[in-house]
């Protein structure tokens, strides 16, 4: 006889996802984002839109490549696009929520978001909500903080601080790969963990 | 002699602010953004707008006024209009500050927004960043979250929870009141928080 496995836990039963608000500065705004939610590819993904933003569930390196393929659609047109993003993992629910002492690491490896040739600005906050409140854990934090702003900085995106956040800048690909890898780097030690970002692209203000 | 007073904090100094981005689906949105950050009154606050965000700091209730203006102002002309908010205490930088242990309280007043006839939906989430980890200081946070939802119940802005996310549902005022209030108010007994709001106006989907 061999033991059952224990089944792995779901991204989902975790509350791993995001919401994405697509705004496109241009009167065909409905069509331009009809259109992009019709392009992107949602394999693997629970997808729901509502009045407000569209709400993905799954794994981590399928939510990223389904909000970079959203944005460079939109932006395809040439039109002025501003994505408002949130990722969020470990609360499923809205205010409070049981988690397990050490969270789930549903994959090791680096996200992989392929290039769109869509350059992005971005502002972008990463925030460690629940740790046990352990000196040990509080360190852990830290540190992966500050390791997710060192690979901000080696992908290239970083471009320095603004007031409360932290500015970006790259190929859509590149900058969602950003805000999605350190999170999810980030939920390997930290049972509740949020980032939102504003991601702007072709915008007639200066582009750095 | 009198002892001389110590000079209180300024909201600035324990960075006490928030940015906005206005999205206007039109293709005259550079026109109408400009002109609401024209219209919108900043008396006593520092304002600077950069690529992707205007950045806001000074005491809460001139904060919640100016976005509350900014939002409605925008959306005046019937365009749809999307706010990307948030509002941050605790932090000037980037990433690590020194804090006060009792942070401190700029006023108690509730905040007072002006009613601007112009309504709207949100989605709303509210982070409690640093409570110095101690068990009464959690439920001293937990309590306020809870004061923070049971507010905006009060206050009728209240629609229901969706994933990650509260909605929120009324005048703009009073949706900017609410984001504004509950942060302010769970600010009295934790050092950092933030709150992150995507206010959206006129949209063509279903209104609730």
């Amino acid at each position: 006889m061999h033991a059952t496995p224990t089944p792995p836990i779901e991204p989902r039963a975790f509350g791993v996802g995001g919401r994405i608000t697509l705004s496109v500065m241009s009167d065909d705004y409905v069509e331009v984002i009809l259109g992009a939610l019709d392009a992107a590819p949602s394999t693997g993904l629970t997808v729901e839109t509502d009045p407000i933003s569209t709400w993905v569930t799954g794994h981590e390196q399928d939510i990223a490549r389904y909000f970079s393929a959203l944005i460079s659609s939109a932006s395809a047109g040439g039109h002025h696009v501003v994505a408002t993003v949130m990722l969020s993992r470990g609360c499923p629910g809205e205010v409070t929520c049981e988690r397990p002492e050490h969270p789930p690491v549903f994959s090791d490896a680096p996200l992989d978001v392929p290039r769109t040739g869509v350059d992005a600005l971005a502002q972008w906050a990463l925030y460690p909500l629940d740790d046990h409140g352990t000196p040990e854990r509080n360190a852990d934090h830290m540190r992966d903080i500050y390791a997710a702003i060192d690979d901000a900085k080696a992908t290239g995106t970083y471009v320095g601080s603004d007031h409360y956040v932290t500015r970006l800048s790259g190929d859509v690909a590149d900058i969602v790969g950003t805000i999605a890898g350190t999170w999810a780097a980030v939920g390997r030690s930290v049972a509740h963990v949020t980032t939102h970002a504003t991601i702007s692209v072709n915008s007639p203000s200066v582009t750095r």
